[in-house]
């Protein structure tokens, strides 16, 4: 079942989780307020629920608490970032504040970060340059899961792209795997018993899994060495476009892993604590181009536009970042939602940090 | 019928037609070049096919030859240039060449542009950053051709985004529309008289338009008020990414058309001779991240793991930019490929402009 919670409690038990395993107070700050952000949106599958994977991750050693991101290579507008292995969202956190610096200071900053681990959702990083006024970018790269057009064997990850930017009256946040869909849609069908459009999961190149009960098929996708991979954005033909979400998620391999020189898809094993996903950052500062608020009311109005147009009935046209938009100013006041598994999980996390989790829970 | 004809000759043809309608020397030998070198790796659709095109609007004012490209702002890493409605090539050029003037000085150069003209393929521009070690990118808009997501009427662009880097043996070239396919793919098909996927036209927001005997329907698709449009790349609905095509379309509008201040894609009308389409160009030194040679080395052993992966029967993987690779090497051995209907524009424009054709098709 799926209850509300207060999200500033929330909030709270995530900083003293965070500040259980050893993190900083400044830290832990930044980590709940990231994945509370993340629920505060809406997208619930990368907030609070992903707590138990990070947390067995810090248990065996994948995610190291005390290891610090490092610049290694550095000019006025890039930088290349080594993690260290450390937690994916102080690395995000530092990283695109780095990006921001640089763009504040040159117009433009790209960041790059290998060796880093998940970071939850790529539009919080994007973001957080929206918030100062700038344009932000980021993108992350993950193991194999997408099948290149034709290919029986996936080898690029799911690899999403997020691009946000300043708007009236939403930010226009864009966020978007590669894929059709990324893993977790899958698992959530499978959880709800639906069946799924042909275009998601395919297997031997071609083949659409699209039933909820293909369930060897389904479990196959987690296996590297399978003939089953999700279908980049565009399906699995080129008649629909797959090749170009396959270059999309290759072009997202180049400004993470290559540029880097950390990890490609093909190289980040799940087991293997060596190994782990890379990230890039940027930050442009529109007056670079022109009078910053004239740039964003141009920006506004076009997307006021494309709101106004006539649309299939029952189905207004949604600008990216509407949504979220929405779902912040509900949960800020309503709570954010949260199911049994998920509070279980977290409970039972705080409880074996000796923390006194009732008062956040209520 | 389409014969073959030799590249050179046919560019020395091109050549002298551009300096007919009053381009300089060196001018003329660009535009030239870019045109050849689009048929050379195959895309027939918009080189020397295009010529037609662009001598109707030379000759309605559309393309103005005595104008020409000024900064009107600028930083280390960007720019912004009025492109005063000259022609759409020469812009291209000229605003590539100061990107990639920006990314060898400082690392990365950003140049919008705006009232420019058709500039033909996209990925042309990125290659030029490609072909002098740096990354390249480049987008256009275009008048309404897109459906957002659930709207009935077209407002972005096909807007599409070309990204190239040095590779071995071949340059990665991406260059796709953000919807599913162009217009001109359309065009081809109705010619073919083959009927179309179900995700490429759509009437009403979500009705597909597949046989290419819809011809009221098709024709509506020229028609910027009509209930018919290209389906973003995703289709048209939620389930297969629709909004995902879609809010690329937009950004692509942003990088050309908003930080230009220019015409997004619902203030250009194709009869209005004071609005025009707007483009954007990136160059990127990969140095400013670390050794460029282990940069394109690490990439080229990812693509090579791409090809290399076991594929559909009979179809094998194919990288970005391989395709393009194989034209040029056939067509520059074996001559360009001309169909007589194009063949008689051009030796018509040259009648016109009274330069002896002849000896340049024989």
């Amino acid at each position: 079942m799926v209850k509300r919670y207060n999200s500033k409690k929330i909030e709270q038990l995530i900083y003293n989780i965070y500040k259980g395993y050893g993190f900083t107070e400044e830290e832990s700050q930044e980590v709940a307020h990231m994945l509370i952000y993340t629920d505060l949106i809406g997208i619930e599958s990368h907030g609070v629920q992903r707590m138990i994977m990070y947390d067995d991750f810090i248990r065996n050693g994948k995610i190291r608490v005390h290891n610090r991101p490092e610049v290694v290579k550095e000019t006025d507008v890039s930088a290349v970032v080594d993690a260290h292995f450390g937690l994916g969202q102080l690395n995000g956190i530092y990283s695109m504040r780095l990006a921001i610096e640089k763009a504040k200071q040159h117009g433009i900053g790209i960041v790059t970060t290998r060796n880093s681990g998940h970071y939850g959702i790529a539009g919080y990083y994007a973001n957080m340059a929206a918030e100062e006024g700038l344009i932000g970018l980021s993108s992350c790269n993950s193991r194999s899961a997408m099948l290149p057009t034709h290919a029986t064997k996936a080898l690029v990850g799911t690899n999403p792209i997020a691009f946000a930017m300043p708007a009236n009256p939403n930010t226009f946040i864009f966020d978007a795997a590669t894929t059709t869909v990324p893993q977790g849609k899958i698992e959530v069908y499978r959880k709800l018993g639906k069946d799924m459009p042909a275009l998601w999961v395919a297997k031997d190149g071609e083949t659409p899994v699209n039933s909820h009960n293909d369930t060897k098929d389904l479990d196959a996708l987690r296996d590297l060495d399978s003939n089953v991979g999700l279908a980049p954005l565009g399906g699995v033909t080129e008649d629909t476009g797959s090749h170009k979400g396959f270059g999309l998620g290759v072009i997202v391999e180049v400004f993470t892993a290559i540029l880097s020189m950390g990890n490609t898809s093909n190289e980040i094993t799940p087991d293997d604590l060596s190994v782990g996903p890379c990230q890039s950052f940027v930050a442009i500062d529109p007056s670079i181009f022109g009078d910053k608020d004239a740039i964003i009311a141009k920006f506004s109005a076009y997307l006021q536009a494309i709101r106004d147009l006539p649309s299939v009935s029952g189905k207004p046209v949604i600008v990216a970042g509407d949504k979220e938009a929405a779902a912040y100013q509900d949960r800020s006041a309503n709570g954010i939602e949260i199911d049994d598994k998920t509070l279980a999980e977290v409970t039972g996390i705080a409880k074996r940090l000796g923390i006194d989790y009732a008062q956040y829970v209520d």
